[in-house]
C-alpha cells in the first residue's frame, strides 16, 4: 500500500501527538522533519506500526488505514435530491411532543432536514416566541437585522415584501448576509387567509438539472459573484456570492436565489449576457411545476428548512385575511452536531445493550448471577427505591468496567481498577453525577468495611475475596477523607444496591427498560441530578 | 455604449419594477420577454430613456450607467494586507468611551477591522460579560458550543487546548463550524501571568505570498476540502472547507487554518502528497517573523478581529499565573452594515451642513432672514427652552423641504407641500419623533389660526400670504381632528419656534453645533423622544 508519509504521521494518534482529553493535535505540521520517512514498518494483529526516521513510533489500526472518506454532509453527495412527486405520500413530519420526548424521533426530523432539506413539526404550541424554542432544540438562534425572530404578517409600511400580502416566488432568505443563515424556521400561529400557501423547491435539484441540461450556464452561475443588497434606516447589507456554490471538487454545496434583493452586476457586456442567459434558465427550472412542492401551514405547524438549499415561496393572500407566522434563523452546523450526537448516543445504548446480552451473560466473578443479571438487579433495586435517574443509571452500569475481558484479570489477583475504568468509558456519554458513583463504588466497599462493623460479614464470598486485591478496608484517615468527598453518599447508595444484587434467578426488567432513562441522562434532560 | 438588454431592464428603477418603500425588485427575471429588446433610446440632460419592445419605459441617470463596480468588502480587493512592521508606530486602537460616544471614532475602529482585520479597544470595563456589550455595539453575538461567551483560562479537565497554559500557534477559530464565526472578540480581564502574549498574522497576506511564491501550492489549498473536526460529550462538529477560500474571480476571501482540529483527509496518495507539500509551505509562511505582530493584552483591552482572515496565537504562560480573557464570536456582515450606516449618516450630516451653508444662505421666502438663519434660530430657540433632542432637531430641520429649489415654487403660488416633502427626506435618517413635527408644521399653522384668535395677526407678512396657498385656517372639524393626532403638541411646539425664528441678524450657533444631537438621534441613542 502506497501512502503519503506526511499524511500518515499527521494522523498519529499517540498521546504525544494528540491530547488524550480533547483529541486535538499537539504538534504543528512544520515541526515534522522536512525529510520525514518510514524507517521500519511492521504489520501484525491488524495494527500497522511505523518507526519514523526521527525516532517517533506510530501505530495505526489497519481498518482505519483503509477506511473510505466520510461523505460531506453539506454537499449534494449526502443529500436526497427531490421533486414534488417524491412526497406524494406525505411530508417528512413529526409531532412536536414526540420530537421533544423521543431521541429517535428527534434524530429522524433532523436527518430529514439534513437529507431532504426540510421537515415539518406538527402541534407546536401556538405561543409567541415558541419558534425560538424549536430552534434551540437543535441549535442556536441567529439574530439578524429583523431581530431574534420576525413576524410575517401584513405591515403598514413594510421595508420588506415578506411583510405584504403579495405572492413571493421561490427564493432563499437573507442572501445579502454573509455568512447567510443556513436554517430557517417558520412557525404558523394563524392562517385564516384566502391564499398564503407555502411552496418549497429543492435548489440542489434545480442546480443539478441546470448542470445536466446546460453545463456552461451552470459554470457561469458558480463563477460570477452576484451582489445582493438590503438597506433600511438602520441597515446596509451587501454580499457578493454566486447563485450556485460548489466546493473545490465541483460538488453543489449552496444555492442563493432571491431576485428581490439582487443588486447591480458590473461586468463586461459579454459576461452580463452570459450571466443573464444562465440566470433566466436557472430561474425557469426553479419554476417547473414538477419541482414545486406546495402545502398549507396550519396553526401549530413549524417548518424547518435548509436556507442554503431550499427555495421557499408563498402564494398571494387576501390583505384582510389573518395570517401570522413567526420565523427565526439558525445554522446547519449545530443541527448536524445535534444529530450526530443523538446517533452516537443511540449507538452507545445499542453497544451497552449488546454487552448486557452478550458478554454480560458470562459468569460474574464467582457469584451465582451473571454480570448482566447482577447489574440489572442493581438498577432495578435503585429504581424500586425511587432513586433519582442518575443513581439508577449508576447502579445499572456500575460494573461496566468489567466488560471487555478485564473482569477476568481481577479474578487472577490483579486489580483491574474496574471502577475508574468503567467511569472513564461512561464519561464519553454521561456526566459526573453518573460516573462519580461508578468510579467510587469499590472505594465505597472499602469505606463501609471500615465504618460498619457488620458490613464485611455481609459481603458475598467473592466480594470478600476481591476486597483484599482492592486494598482491604480503609484506615481511619482514608475513611474520613472518603466521607468528606462530595459524591460519597451517592457512591455508598450504589454500593448497597450492588451488594444486594446477587440473587440467583431474581426477575429483572430487560436492558431496554432503562433506555429512555439513560437517553435522558445522556441528553442532560433527566431530572433529579444533584451533583 | 453596448450593454446587455436584460441587465439594463433588470436594473429599471421605476415604481412598477421596484418597491418604493423597500427598494426590492417587484418582478421575476422570467417575467421579462425572452426576446426583450430596446425599441427606442433617447439620451438627454444626463438621463438615458429606453422604450422597450414590450412597451415598458425605463430611465437611467447616465452617471449610474457608467459607474464602476463597488469593491467587494470581503475579498482581498478591499483589504490592506500587512506585515508586522506596518504597525511599528502603533496598532489601530481607540478608547472604549470615545468609541461608544463618537460615531466617527466608532467608524474608524470598524473600518480598521474591515481593512486591516483587527482593532484594539482600550479601557473596556473589566466586568464579566462586558465582551458581549462590545459585540453588540456593532453586531450580533454568535452562540456556539462554547456558549454565548467563553472564558480563556486554565481549566482542570479541558476539552480544548485554549483552556490550558500551552503555547498556541497561529490559527483561526472554530474551523469545524460552517458557517464559521467571522469575527472574534477577546476581552482581557486579567493578565498577570509570565508569558501569554498575543500574536496576529494576516492570513490574506500569507495566502498572497503563497500565491506569488508557489502558485501550484496555492491552487491546491484553494481546491482541496479539508475536514475539520471537534467532538466532546455534547458536540460533534465537522466541516470540510479548503484552507484558502477564493471567489469565482480568484480573489482570496477566507483563510481557515487550525492544525489542532484538522481531521483525516481521504484522497489518492498523489493528492495527499500535493496537499501536504502545499500545507507545509503555507504553514511556514504563517510563521515568518516578519508576519508576526506580537503584543500584550492588558486588563481592559478588547481585541476585535476577522476570524476568516487573521490567525491569532499566544505564547505559553506560567500555569500558576493569573490570566483570564473572555471571548465571544460575531459576524462581519453586521459589522459592515453598522460601518456603512455610520458612514451614510456622516454623509447625510455633511450634506445637511452643505445645504445650510450653500442654498441655505438664500432668501427665505420674503423674510428678513436667510433660510439657514431661520432654521438655526428655530433650533436654537428650541434648545434654549430645554426642548428634548427630537424637537430641537425638528425645529432645526423643519423647512428642509424648501431646499433643492422647491422653495421658490411655493412663492409662485403652488404649495410645494414642504412639510411632507421634508419629512420624507428626513425619514431616511430620522424616526417619526423627528419627521412627525416636520410633516405637520404647516398643518399646525392652519390649526393655530383656527383655534387662537390672535395667532394669524402675529404671523409674518410672507407667512400670512402662504397660508392661503396652503389651504387657509382649518375649520372646526379639521382642527378637532388635528388636535387629536398623537404628534399634534410636538408639531405646535415646532410651529411656535418657527414663527419666532425670523429675527434679522440674531446670532445663532453654526450647524456644526447640532451635529452630535443629530447623530445621536440618527443612531437612536438620544434620550427624550416621546413618540
Amino acid at each position: 500500500m502506497s501512502m503519503s508519509a506526511d499524511w500518515l504521521r499527521d494522523n498519529c494518534g499517540c498521546p504525544e501527538c494528540r491530547d488524550p482529553h480533547s483529541g486535538q493535535k499537539l504538534f504543528q505540521i512544520h515541526e515534522l522533519p522536512a525529510d520525514l520517512a518510514v524507517a521500519e514498518r511492521t504489520e501484525a494483529d491488524g495494527i500497522l506500526e511505523i518507526l519514523w526516521s526521527d525516532g517517533h513510533r506510530s501505530r495505526y489500526p489497519s481498518a482505519w488505514l483503509t477506511a473510505g472518506a466520510e461523505p460531506d454532509d453539506r454537499t449534494e453527495q449526502a443529500k436526497r435530491l427531490w421533486q414534488a412527486a417524491d412526497f406524494a405520500h406525505g411530508l417528512p413530519e413529526a409531532d412536536w411532543q414526540a420530537y421533544r420526548d423521543d431521541p429517535q424521533e428527534r434524530a429522524a426530523v433532523l436527518a430529514a432536514v439534513q437529507r431532504s432539506g426540510f421537515a415539518l413539526l406538527r402541534g407546536v404550541p401556538t405561543a409567541d416566541r415558541q419558534v425560538l424554542a424549536v430552534a434551540r432544540s437543535f441549535g442556536y438562534v441567529r439574530e439578524t437585522n429583523y431581530g431574534e425572530l420576525f413576524d410575517v404578517r401584513v405591515e403598514p409600511d413594510p421595508t420588506n415584501l415578506a411583510f405584504t400580502s403579495t405572492a413571493i416566488a421561490p427564493h432563499t432568505d437573507n442572501p445579502y448576509r454573509d455568512p447567510v443563515p443556513t436554517v430557517q424556521l417558520l412557525h404558523c400561529l394563524e392562517n385564516a387567509a384566502v391564499g398564503g400557501d407555502s411552496g418549497l423547491v429543492d435548489g440542489f435539484r434545480a442546480a443539478a438539472l441546470l448542470r445536466a441540461e446546460a453545463p456552461a450556464d451552470f459554470a457561469v452561475l458558480t463563477r460570477i459573484p452576484v451582489p445582493f443588497v438590503f438597506r433600511d434606516r438602520g441597515t446596509e447589507l451587501r454580499a457578493e456570492r454566486p447563485l450556485i456554490e460548489t466546493d473545490g471538487l465541483g460538488r453543489i454545496r449552496g444555492v442563493r436565489f432571491n431576485n428581490r434583493s439582487t443588486g447591480t452586476l458590473r461586468l463586461p457586456a459579454a459576461d452580463l449576457d452570459a450571466f443573464y442567459a444562465a440566470y433566466r434558465r436557472f430561474a425557469a427550472i426553479t419554476l417547473r411545476p414538477a419541482l414545486q412542492l406546495t402545502f398549507r401551514l396550519a396553526p401549530g405547524d413549524c417548518l424547518v428548512f435548509d436556507n442554503v438549499r431550499l427555495l421557499h415561496a408563498r402564494t398571494a393572500f387576501a390583505q384582510d385575511g389573518r395570517r401570522h407566522l413567526q420565523g427565526c434563523y439558525a445554522d446547519l452546523d449545530a443541527l448536524g452536531s445535534t444529530l450526530a450526537v443523538l446517533r452516537r448516543r443511540a449507538a452507545a445504548l445499542d453497544a451497552l445493550e449488546e454487552m448486557f446480552e452478550g458478554e454480560g451473560a458470562a459468569e460474574y466473578l464467582g457469584e451465582d448471577v451473571s454480570m448482566a443479571e447482577h447489574m440489572l438487579q442493581a438498577g432495578a433495586l435503585a429504581e424500586a427505591e425511587g432513586a433519582p435517574p442518575h443513581l439508577v443509571a449508576a447502579a445499572l452500569l456500575h460494573d461496566i468496567g468489567h466488560f471487555g475481558g478485564s473482569g477476568t484479570e481481577l479474578m487472577r489477583g490483579r486489580d483491574n481498577r474496574h471502577g475508574p475504568a468503567g467511569a472513564d468509558v461512561l464519561a464519553r456519554w454521561f456526566g459526573p453525577e453518573v460516573t462519580g458513583p461508578v468510579r467510587l463504588h469499590v472505594a465505597a466497599k472499602r469505606y463501609l468495611c471500615a465504618v460498619e462493623p457488620d458490613y464485611l460479614a455481609g459481603l458475598s464470598e467473592a466480594s470478600a475475596y476481591t476486597l483484599g486485591v482492592q486494598g482491604g478496608p480503609m484506615d481511619d484517615a482514608e475513611a474520613a477523607a472518603f466521607a468528606a468527598r462530595p459524591g460519597a453518599a451517592d457512591a455508598v447508595a450504589v454500593r448497597r444496591w450492588d451488594d444486594r444484587a446477587k440473587t440467583a434467578g431474581a426477575p429483572t426488567p430487560p436492558f431496554g427498560h432503562f433506555r429512555p432513562l439513560l437517553a435522558a441522562l445522556m441528553a442532560g434532560t433527566a431530572g433529579g441530578a444533584t451533583m
